[in-house]
């Protein structure tokens, strides 16, 4: 039988160990073909190269699996390895292993889940893991068991149509996660605060900074069940329309 | 009475034709405030600036309204105002008018859309508008009417909880334009077809290219509504968990 195509991708480039974790889980499970940022990529969201051109390069990294690095955005590595580089459609698309958490309003701004809603988009399976562990050095494997499990459930079973999934591990050992719970998306917010300083010509310059808005503590929420040490699974769609509010919005605008 | 506050971006560049005329219709409903790119951005989806430095300027433009540049996104430019440049919040934020559309899927790659659902995140009413012409001197007067009424209807009664518009407007006289359809987003997609080029070094090189797919002949759909000369409001939320598949998900993780 032939083994599942799976491609691999993320937003923290193609070198950083996440992926590199993320491509090793996958050998075991299926052909993988890597085809990943150049560079950093994060917070980049849904962004797209239009304005400039793209270039790629095959590279050798260890492993079995095909390393192809672009020039672009997560989502140009998507939409570049389904009309250039992959032989057929893949069975299944892989974002991450992220370095840091993607988990609630988060997913709107990450690079890595961006990548994944793009192959959803194409009509394909997906999943984005993210580690909550913005560290280089970060331990992937603890939870390598887990991602494999996900990634065979989802050959196995295909998600509903116009559905991806959001995968958030806690950083903890592999005997402390608690197990996987499927969730919602919580409500919270960045409440931004920049950070101004003073050039050496002596011009006004900021980084933005924030801090996290955690305002949903529900049982059913993901940064609830992350908090309780479980990885949570959040099914995300495109579709953005909010029908419950169709007709209400209709009768507004008459 | 105080007038209402009215933030204005965009991602086509603070100079487009599109915000400036956007700018001076929202000059006649309230006090205006623009805070915008300082360079084209398009397609830059929700990214922000996390790895780099921020600058803005005060700049002088005709109108009433105050001016500033950003040099970020259009999601940069309404937490750097939220942040840095407003006295309050503001009551309304507007983005665009973009110049082309952003009906169906591309409300995810639209840094216009982008815009709008981050002050929706931050808790704002907020309403996106495009026009379906790309070209610099397209004709945004035609639409004025119907963009200051829906900017008022707004205003005048809030948007539900976690919700923003997606406005997308014909290519029409005012004549011949219909009315306006509250729709959901029509289900569509890019077929990608990257185009490759030899740089004069010998190396390859691709410019993403690409037509859009409409697989939705809905009645209820943006697509339908435009291709018939209607204004379409699609209600966008950011919540984008599928709670419809969370059952089925629970099922198939356990």
């Amino acid at each position: 039988m032939q083994k599942p195509l799976i491609l691999v991708t993320n937003d923290d480039g193609i070198t950083a160990p996440g992926i590199r974790n993320l491509v090793n889980f996958m050998n075991e499970i299926g052909d993988v073909v890597v085809v990943a940022p150049d560079s950093p990529q994060s917070g980049k969201g849904h962004a797209i190269t239009i304005n400039q051109t793209l270039t790629f390069e095959e590279i050798s990294l260890d492993g079995p699996q095909k390393d192809y690095s672009l020039s672009g955005t997560p989502v140009d590595c998507v939409k570049f390895a389904l009309d250039k580089i992959l032989p057929r459609k893949p069975d299944l698309v892989v974002s991450g292993i992220n370095h840091g958490a993607n988990s609630s309003i988060n997913v709107i701004y990450s690079g890595t889940m961006s990548a994944a809603v793009e192959a959803g988009v194409e009509g394909l399976q997906a999943i984005g893991f993210s580690l909550l562990d913005f560290s280089w050095d970060a331990d992937f494997s603890q939870a390598k068991e887990y991602i494999q499990n996900i990634a065979k459930k989802v050959l196995e079973n295909p998600l509903p149509k116009g559905v991806v999934l959001n995968v958030n591990i806690p950083k903890l050992l592999k005997d402390e996660i608690k197990g996987v719970k499927v969730c919602r998306q919580a409500h919270a917010k960045w409440e931004e605060n920049f950070d101004e300083r003073i050039n050496p010509h002596g011009k006004k310059y900021y980084w933005l900074t924030g801090y996290f808005n955690n305002m949903d503590t529900g049982d059913d929420a993901d940064e609830t069940a992350l908090a309780n040490g479980y990885i949570s699974i959040v099914p995300v769609k495109f579709d953005l329309t909010a029908h419950e509010e169709l007709e209400h919005l209709r009768k507004m605008m008459e």
